[in-house]
Protein backbone atom coordinates (compact mmCIF):
# COMPACT_ATOMS: atom_id res chain seq x y z
CA UNK A 1 0.00 0.00 0.00
CA UNK A 2 1.11 3.46 -1.03
CA UNK A 3 1.27 6.12 2.43
CA UNK A 4 -1.29 8.55 2.15
CA UNK A 5 0.47 12.11 0.44
CA UNK A 6 0.17 14.27 3.67
CA UNK A 7 -1.66 16.90 4.14
CA UNK A 8 -0.92 19.87 2.79
CA UNK A 9 2.83 18.37 1.74
CA UNK A 10 3.90 20.62 -0.85
CA UNK A 11 2.70 24.26 0.79
CA UNK A 12 5.50 22.26 4.06
CA UNK A 13 8.27 21.65 2.30
CA UNK A 14 7.73 24.64 0.14
CA UNK A 15 8.21 25.82 4.03
CA UNK A 16 11.28 24.28 4.54
CA UNK A 17 14.13 26.49 3.46
CA UNK A 18 16.61 23.94 5.20
CA UNK A 19 15.63 21.43 2.60
CA UNK A 20 17.59 21.21 -0.71
CA UNK A 21 15.87 19.17 -3.28
CA UNK A 22 17.60 16.73 -5.46
CA UNK A 23 15.04 15.46 -8.10
CA UNK A 24 15.58 15.16 -11.95
CA UNK A 25 12.15 18.33 -12.03
CA UNK A 26 14.02 20.58 -10.07
CA UNK A 27 16.08 23.27 -11.20
CA UNK A 28 19.09 22.36 -8.65
CA UNK A 29 19.46 19.34 -10.18
CA UNK A 30 19.32 20.33 -13.24
CA UNK A 31 21.99 23.18 -12.88
CA UNK A 32 24.21 21.16 -10.54
CA UNK A 33 24.26 18.17 -13.53
CA UNK A 34 24.16 20.71 -16.33
CA UNK A 35 27.41 22.93 -14.79
CA UNK A 36 29.28 20.39 -13.12
CA UNK A 37 28.23 22.41 -9.75
CA UNK A 38 28.48 21.18 -6.46
CA UNK A 39 26.18 22.21 -3.74
CA UNK A 40 28.71 25.37 -1.82
CA UNK A 41 28.65 23.21 1.61
CA UNK A 42 30.51 26.81 3.02
CA UNK A 43 27.61 28.46 1.86
CA UNK A 44 24.71 26.36 2.78
CA UNK A 45 26.36 26.28 6.65
CA UNK A 46 27.53 29.17 6.78
CA UNK A 47 30.52 28.09 7.77
CA UNK A 48 33.45 25.80 7.09
CA UNK A 49 33.19 23.39 9.87
CA UNK A 50 33.37 19.62 9.38
CA UNK A 51 30.32 18.02 7.20
CA UNK A 52 29.18 14.71 8.15
CA UNK A 53 26.10 13.10 6.09
CA UNK A 54 23.42 10.99 7.19
CA UNK A 55 22.35 9.29 4.31
CA UNK A 56 18.19 7.74 5.06
CA UNK A 57 18.13 9.90 7.84
CA UNK A 58 14.36 9.34 8.22
CA UNK A 59 12.26 11.87 10.63
CA UNK A 60 15.90 12.75 11.88
CA UNK A 61 16.04 11.97 15.70
CA UNK A 62 19.77 10.93 15.01
CA UNK A 63 20.85 13.76 13.00
CA UNK A 64 19.01 16.09 15.07
CA UNK A 65 20.87 15.34 18.00
CA UNK A 66 24.20 14.53 16.61
CA UNK A 67 23.68 17.99 15.78
CA UNK A 68 22.49 18.85 19.09
CA UNK A 69 25.79 17.08 20.51
CA UNK A 70 27.95 18.68 18.38
CA UNK A 71 27.61 22.08 17.47
CA UNK A 72 30.91 22.69 15.79
CA UNK A 73 29.89 20.53 13.28
CA UNK A 74 27.72 20.25 10.61
CA UNK A 75 25.34 17.36 9.30
CA UNK A 76 23.57 17.01 6.16
CA UNK A 77 20.82 14.32 6.26
CA UNK A 78 19.56 13.00 2.99
CA UNK A 79 16.12 11.09 2.51
CA UNK A 80 14.31 10.13 -0.15
CA UNK A 81 10.81 10.08 0.92
CA UNK A 82 9.30 13.50 1.15
CA UNK A 83 6.28 12.47 3.69
CA UNK A 84 9.40 11.88 5.92
CA UNK A 85 12.15 14.57 5.45
CA UNK A 86 9.23 17.40 5.65
CA UNK A 87 9.12 16.25 9.28
CA UNK A 88 12.40 16.24 9.99
CA UNK A 89 13.04 19.80 8.76
CA UNK A 90 10.52 20.69 10.58
CA UNK A 91 11.46 19.01 13.78
CA UNK A 92 14.79 20.60 13.33
CA UNK A 93 13.39 24.01 12.82
CA UNK A 94 11.51 23.82 15.75
CA UNK A 95 14.79 23.16 17.86
CA UNK A 96 16.29 25.85 15.49
CA UNK A 97 19.38 23.80 14.77
CA UNK A 98 21.45 25.78 12.55
CA UNK A 99 23.92 23.19 11.93
CA UNK A 100 21.57 20.36 10.25
CA UNK A 101 20.18 20.77 6.53
CA UNK A 102 18.41 18.33 4.46
CA UNK A 103 18.83 16.64 0.86
CA UNK A 104 15.73 15.82 -0.25
CA UNK A 105 17.05 12.67 -2.92
CA UNK A 106 18.71 9.50 -3.60
CA UNK A 107 21.83 8.73 -2.40
CA UNK A 108 22.69 7.31 -6.17
CA UNK A 109 23.50 11.13 -6.97
CA UNK A 110 25.73 12.35 -4.28
CA UNK A 111 28.76 12.09 -7.03
CA UNK A 112 26.63 14.81 -8.68
CA UNK A 113 26.24 17.25 -5.68
CA UNK A 114 29.03 16.53 -3.02
CA UNK A 115 32.75 17.85 -3.77
CA UNK A 116 35.07 14.66 -4.12
CA UNK A 117 36.93 14.53 -0.50
CA UNK A 118 34.86 16.91 1.44
CA UNK A 119 32.63 14.99 4.13
CA UNK A 120 33.90 13.91 7.46
CA UNK A 121 31.99 10.84 7.79
CA UNK A 122 29.05 8.88 6.61
CA UNK A 123 26.31 7.25 8.62
CA UNK A 124 23.71 4.72 7.45
CA UNK A 125 21.71 3.87 10.24
CA UNK A 126 18.99 1.48 9.82
CA UNK A 127 18.98 1.38 5.78
CA UNK A 128 16.47 -0.32 4.05
CA UNK A 129 17.78 -4.02 3.67
CA UNK A 130 16.31 -4.91 0.59
CA UNK A 131 16.01 -8.31 1.40
CA UNK A 132 15.20 -9.86 -2.11
CA UNK A 133 18.75 -11.01 -4.05
CA UNK A 134 16.93 -9.02 -6.86
CA UNK A 135 17.11 -5.67 -5.09
CA UNK A 136 20.95 -6.34 -3.70
CA UNK A 137 21.83 -3.46 -5.97
CA UNK A 138 19.38 -0.86 -3.85
CA UNK A 139 21.10 -1.64 -0.67
CA UNK A 140 22.96 1.47 0.16
CA UNK A 141 26.16 -0.82 0.82
CA UNK A 142 26.47 -2.24 -2.35
CA UNK A 143 29.66 -1.58 -4.50
CA UNK A 144 28.03 1.78 -6.73
CA UNK A 145 27.17 3.30 -3.90
CA UNK A 146 30.92 1.88 -1.68
CA UNK A 147 31.97 3.59 -5.17
CA UNK A 148 30.28 7.20 -4.13
CA UNK A 149 31.18 6.91 -0.72
CA UNK A 150 34.63 6.70 -1.84
CA UNK A 151 34.67 9.70 -3.80
CA UNK A 152 32.98 11.96 -1.47
CA UNK A 153 34.88 10.89 1.83
CA UNK A 154 38.36 12.44 3.31
CA UNK A 155 41.06 10.34 2.89
CA UNK A 156 40.96 7.81 5.86
CA UNK A 157 37.06 9.37 6.86
CA UNK A 158 34.75 6.53 8.23
CA UNK A 159 31.68 5.13 7.09
CA UNK A 160 29.47 4.28 10.40
CA UNK A 161 26.74 1.64 10.09
CA UNK A 162 24.11 0.11 12.27
CA UNK A 163 21.36 -2.13 11.29
CA UNK A 164 19.49 -4.66 12.88
CA UNK A 165 18.90 -6.85 9.92
CA UNK A 166 21.72 -9.83 9.95
CA UNK A 167 21.74 -10.58 6.21
CA UNK A 168 21.82 -6.89 5.52
CA UNK A 169 24.89 -6.87 7.66
CA UNK A 170 26.61 -10.00 6.69
CA UNK A 171 26.44 -8.42 3.04
CA UNK A 172 27.15 -5.28 4.00
CA UNK A 173 30.75 -6.91 5.58
CA UNK A 174 31.09 -8.49 2.31
CA UNK A 175 30.63 -5.36 -0.07
CA UNK A 176 32.99 -3.24 1.95
CA UNK A 177 35.86 -6.14 2.54
CA UNK A 178 35.27 -6.77 -1.33
CA UNK A 179 35.90 -2.87 -3.01
CA UNK A 180 38.83 -2.53 0.07
CA UNK A 181 37.58 -1.05 3.04
CA UNK A 182 39.20 -1.64 6.55
CA UNK A 183 36.05 -2.62 9.17
CA UNK A 184 37.04 -1.83 12.69
CA UNK A 185 34.90 -1.18 16.14
CA UNK A 186 32.57 -3.89 14.81
CA UNK A 187 29.68 -5.13 16.94
CA UNK A 188 27.40 -7.91 16.75
CA UNK A 189 25.42 -6.90 19.93
CA UNK A 190 25.59 -3.16 20.21
CA UNK A 191 23.32 -2.75 23.40
CA UNK A 192 25.37 -5.22 25.23
CA UNK A 193 28.42 -3.90 24.20
CA UNK A 194 30.68 -1.35 25.64
CA UNK A 195 30.42 1.49 22.93
CA UNK A 196 29.67 4.64 24.73
CA UNK A 197 28.02 7.48 23.20
CA UNK A 198 25.40 5.48 20.84
CA UNK A 199 22.61 8.25 19.66
CA UNK A 200 19.49 5.82 18.55
CA UNK A 201 17.23 6.14 16.26
CA UNK A 202 13.36 5.41 16.79
CA UNK A 203 13.67 2.40 14.68
CA UNK A 204 16.56 0.86 17.12
CA UNK A 205 14.82 1.56 19.91
CA UNK A 206 11.57 0.20 19.88
CA UNK A 207 13.76 -2.78 18.15
CA UNK A 208 16.41 -3.52 20.81
CA UNK A 209 13.69 -2.97 23.65
CA UNK A 210 12.66 -6.04 21.87
CA UNK A 211 16.00 -7.85 22.76
CA UNK A 212 17.03 -7.96 19.27
CA UNK A 213 20.60 -7.28 18.50
CA UNK A 214 22.16 -4.28 16.72
CA UNK A 215 24.84 -4.70 14.54
CA UNK A 216 27.50 -1.47 14.34
CA UNK A 217 30.39 -1.48 12.02
CA UNK A 218 32.90 0.93 11.15
CA UNK A 219 34.32 1.16 7.69
CA UNK A 220 37.55 3.24 6.13
CA UNK A 221 39.74 3.66 3.31
CA UNK A 222 43.37 3.32 3.90
CA UNK B 1 42.87 -27.25 37.91
CA UNK B 2 45.75 -29.16 35.06
CA UNK B 3 43.88 -32.07 33.43
CA UNK B 4 45.67 -35.70 34.97
CA UNK B 5 48.26 -36.92 32.71
CA UNK B 6 46.21 -39.77 30.59
CA UNK B 7 47.55 -43.31 31.45
CA UNK B 8 50.07 -44.38 29.23
CA UNK B 9 50.32 -40.91 27.49
CA UNK B 10 54.01 -41.47 26.81
CA UNK B 11 53.42 -44.95 25.23
CA UNK B 12 50.55 -43.55 23.24
CA UNK B 13 52.08 -41.25 21.65
CA UNK B 14 54.91 -43.48 20.77
CA UNK B 15 53.04 -45.85 18.96
CA UNK B 16 51.16 -42.45 16.80
CA UNK B 17 53.20 -42.84 13.67
CA UNK B 18 50.84 -40.54 12.19
CA UNK B 19 51.86 -37.63 14.66
CA UNK B 20 54.97 -35.31 14.13
CA UNK B 21 56.08 -33.56 17.37
CA UNK B 22 57.23 -29.97 17.22
CA UNK B 23 58.29 -29.55 20.14
CA UNK B 24 61.82 -27.54 21.18
CA UNK B 25 62.58 -30.73 22.96
CA UNK B 26 62.17 -32.76 20.03
CA UNK B 27 64.88 -33.94 17.55
CA UNK B 28 62.86 -33.12 14.41
CA UNK B 29 62.23 -29.79 15.80
CA UNK B 30 65.75 -28.53 16.41
CA UNK B 31 66.79 -30.09 13.02
CA UNK B 32 64.28 -28.02 11.05
CA UNK B 33 65.19 -24.87 12.68
CA UNK B 34 68.86 -25.40 12.37
CA UNK B 35 68.77 -26.51 8.63
CA UNK B 36 65.53 -24.68 7.88
CA UNK B 37 64.24 -27.67 6.87
CA UNK B 38 60.79 -27.92 5.93
CA UNK B 39 58.56 -30.98 6.52
CA UNK B 40 58.02 -32.70 3.18
CA UNK B 41 54.86 -32.96 2.96
CA UNK B 42 54.75 -34.93 -0.38
CA UNK B 43 56.82 -37.73 1.32
CA UNK B 44 54.65 -37.54 4.62
CA UNK B 45 50.98 -37.92 2.49
CA UNK B 46 52.64 -40.29 0.02
CA UNK B 47 51.70 -38.16 -3.09
CA UNK B 48 51.37 -35.16 -3.50
CA UNK B 49 47.54 -34.27 -3.48
CA UNK B 50 46.23 -30.30 -2.12
CA UNK B 51 47.20 -30.15 1.72
CA UNK B 52 45.02 -28.52 4.13
CA UNK B 53 45.37 -27.50 7.42
CA UNK B 54 43.14 -27.57 10.32
CA UNK B 55 44.87 -25.23 13.49
CA UNK B 56 43.32 -26.80 16.77
CA UNK B 57 42.00 -29.75 15.67
CA UNK B 58 41.00 -31.24 19.23
CA UNK B 59 39.72 -34.86 18.81
CA UNK B 60 40.06 -34.68 15.49
CA UNK B 61 36.43 -35.54 14.96
CA UNK B 62 36.09 -32.21 12.08
CA UNK B 63 40.14 -33.78 10.37
CA UNK B 64 38.70 -37.30 10.13
CA UNK B 65 35.44 -36.72 8.60
CA UNK B 66 36.91 -34.23 6.24
CA UNK B 67 39.70 -36.78 4.91
CA UNK B 68 36.95 -39.29 4.55
CA UNK B 69 35.03 -37.14 2.83
CA UNK B 70 37.58 -35.87 0.49
CA UNK B 71 40.03 -38.77 -0.58
CA UNK B 72 42.01 -36.79 -2.68
CA UNK B 73 42.91 -34.06 -0.38
CA UNK B 74 45.69 -34.17 2.72
CA UNK B 75 44.71 -32.90 5.95
CA UNK B 76 47.38 -31.91 8.19
CA UNK B 77 45.98 -31.35 11.66
CA UNK B 78 47.81 -29.01 14.18
CA UNK B 79 46.85 -29.69 18.21
CA UNK B 80 49.34 -28.14 21.41
CA UNK B 81 47.52 -30.63 23.87
CA UNK B 82 48.83 -34.15 23.98
CA UNK B 83 46.34 -35.74 25.93
CA UNK B 84 43.73 -34.88 22.70
CA UNK B 85 45.93 -34.96 20.18
CA UNK B 86 46.93 -38.72 21.20
CA UNK B 87 43.26 -39.00 20.99
CA UNK B 88 42.75 -37.88 17.40
CA UNK B 89 45.40 -39.55 16.19
CA UNK B 90 44.20 -43.16 17.42
CA UNK B 91 40.91 -41.93 15.73
CA UNK B 92 42.40 -41.69 12.26
CA UNK B 93 44.45 -44.83 12.98
CA UNK B 94 41.15 -46.93 13.87
CA UNK B 95 39.56 -45.53 10.72
CA UNK B 96 42.70 -46.34 8.67
CA UNK B 97 42.63 -43.01 7.17
CA UNK B 98 45.56 -42.30 5.11
CA UNK B 99 45.15 -38.88 4.37
CA UNK B 100 45.06 -37.18 7.74
CA UNK B 101 48.42 -36.61 9.65
CA UNK B 102 48.62 -34.26 13.20
CA UNK B 103 51.44 -31.94 14.12
CA UNK B 104 51.53 -31.91 17.58
CA UNK B 105 52.61 -28.12 18.61
CA UNK B 106 51.69 -24.50 18.55
CA UNK B 107 50.85 -22.30 15.47
CA UNK B 108 53.74 -20.06 16.30
CA UNK B 109 56.42 -22.43 14.61
CA UNK B 110 54.28 -22.76 11.67
CA UNK B 111 56.46 -20.73 9.45
CA UNK B 112 59.61 -22.82 10.84
CA UNK B 113 58.19 -26.07 9.08
CA UNK B 114 55.79 -25.42 6.49
CA UNK B 115 57.11 -24.44 2.75
CA UNK B 116 55.82 -20.74 2.08
CA UNK B 117 52.80 -20.92 0.12
CA UNK B 118 52.27 -24.77 0.28
CA UNK B 119 48.65 -24.64 2.12
CA UNK B 120 45.82 -25.17 0.27
CA UNK B 121 43.39 -23.59 2.62
CA UNK B 122 43.55 -23.30 6.73
CA UNK B 123 40.28 -24.20 9.28
CA UNK B 124 40.04 -22.64 12.20
CA UNK B 125 37.41 -24.25 14.11
CA UNK B 126 36.31 -22.93 17.17
CA UNK B 127 39.59 -21.93 18.53
CA UNK B 128 40.12 -20.41 22.31
CA UNK B 129 38.78 -16.92 22.28
CA UNK B 130 41.05 -15.69 25.47
CA UNK B 131 38.44 -13.76 26.33
CA UNK B 132 40.68 -11.41 28.11
CA UNK B 133 42.40 -8.10 26.45
CA UNK B 134 45.84 -9.30 27.87
CA UNK B 135 46.01 -12.57 26.07
CA UNK B 136 44.85 -11.03 22.61
CA UNK B 137 47.87 -11.95 20.96
CA UNK B 138 47.58 -15.78 21.74
CA UNK B 139 44.10 -15.52 19.78
CA UNK B 140 44.71 -17.74 16.49
CA UNK B 141 43.51 -14.56 14.30
CA UNK B 142 46.29 -11.73 15.53
CA UNK B 143 48.14 -10.45 13.78
CA UNK B 144 51.20 -12.54 14.44
CA UNK B 145 49.49 -15.51 13.37
CA UNK B 146 47.93 -14.12 10.02
CA UNK B 147 50.98 -13.02 8.87
CA UNK B 148 52.18 -16.84 9.06
CA UNK B 149 49.07 -17.86 7.29
CA UNK B 150 49.89 -15.29 4.67
CA UNK B 151 53.11 -16.96 4.35
CA UNK B 152 52.18 -20.66 4.35
CA UNK B 153 49.01 -20.07 2.03
CA UNK B 154 48.99 -20.77 -1.63
CA UNK B 155 47.82 -17.67 -3.43
CA UNK B 156 44.40 -16.73 -3.07
CA UNK B 157 43.69 -19.43 -0.77
CA UNK B 158 41.62 -18.91 2.12
CA UNK B 159 41.21 -19.34 6.00
CA UNK B 160 38.19 -20.58 7.19
CA UNK B 161 36.62 -20.23 10.13
CA UNK B 162 33.94 -21.07 12.32
CA UNK B 163 33.59 -19.85 16.65
CA UNK B 164 30.21 -19.71 18.71
CA UNK B 165 32.28 -16.85 20.49
CA UNK B 166 30.68 -13.58 19.39
CA UNK B 167 33.46 -11.13 20.76
CA UNK B 168 36.15 -13.69 19.52
CA UNK B 169 34.25 -13.20 15.87
CA UNK B 170 34.11 -9.37 16.41
CA UNK B 171 38.06 -9.11 16.58
CA UNK B 172 39.05 -11.37 14.47
CA UNK B 173 36.90 -9.50 11.21
CA UNK B 174 39.02 -6.67 12.57
CA UNK B 175 42.91 -8.41 12.45
CA UNK B 176 41.21 -9.82 9.11
CA UNK B 177 40.22 -6.77 7.23
CA UNK B 178 43.25 -4.55 9.16
CA UNK B 179 45.80 -7.11 7.49
CA UNK B 180 44.07 -7.11 4.26
CA UNK B 181 42.19 -10.16 3.97
CA UNK B 182 39.00 -9.85 2.12
CA UNK B 183 36.56 -11.54 3.66
CA UNK B 184 33.54 -13.39 2.37
CA UNK B 185 30.68 -15.85 2.56
CA UNK B 186 30.11 -14.31 6.56
CA UNK B 187 26.88 -15.92 8.49
CA UNK B 188 26.31 -14.89 11.68
CA UNK B 189 23.92 -17.58 12.16
CA UNK B 190 25.56 -20.62 10.42
CA UNK B 191 22.82 -22.94 11.39
CA UNK B 192 20.03 -21.37 10.16
CA UNK B 193 21.57 -19.75 7.20
CA UNK B 194 21.82 -21.74 3.52
CA UNK B 195 25.05 -22.87 3.86
CA UNK B 196 25.42 -26.62 2.49
CA UNK B 197 28.54 -29.19 3.92
CA UNK B 198 28.88 -28.08 6.82
CA UNK B 199 30.63 -30.18 9.13
CA UNK B 200 30.33 -29.97 12.74
CA UNK B 201 33.04 -30.30 15.52
CA UNK B 202 32.27 -32.25 18.97
CA UNK B 203 31.80 -28.72 20.59
CA UNK B 204 30.06 -27.20 17.60
CA UNK B 205 27.08 -29.92 17.70
CA UNK B 206 27.04 -29.28 21.72
CA UNK B 207 26.56 -25.20 21.37
CA UNK B 208 24.47 -25.37 17.92
CA UNK B 209 21.75 -28.03 19.50
CA UNK B 210 21.54 -25.36 22.79
CA UNK B 211 20.32 -22.48 20.08
CA UNK B 212 23.44 -20.33 20.37
CA UNK B 213 24.39 -19.13 16.90
CA UNK B 214 27.65 -19.98 15.01
CA UNK B 215 30.19 -17.24 13.41
CA UNK B 216 31.61 -18.31 10.10
CA UNK B 217 33.48 -16.66 7.56
CA UNK B 218 35.83 -17.16 4.63
CA UNK B 219 39.27 -14.97 4.45
CA UNK B 220 41.69 -14.42 1.48
CA UNK B 221 44.37 -12.20 0.68
CA UNK B 222 43.73 -10.73 -2.97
Amino acid sequence: MRMRKKKYLDERLAQCDNIIKLFSDDRNFQTAIEKKEYINLTELFGNSNPVVLEIGCGKGKFACELAKRNPDINILAMEKVANVIVAASENAKSENLKNVKFLHGGAEYLEKFIEPESIERIYLNFSCPYPKNSYANHRLTNTRFLKSYAVILKKGAEIHQKTDNMHFFEYSIEQYSDFGFTIKNISLDLHNSSFEGNIETEYEHRFASQGFPIYRLEAYLK
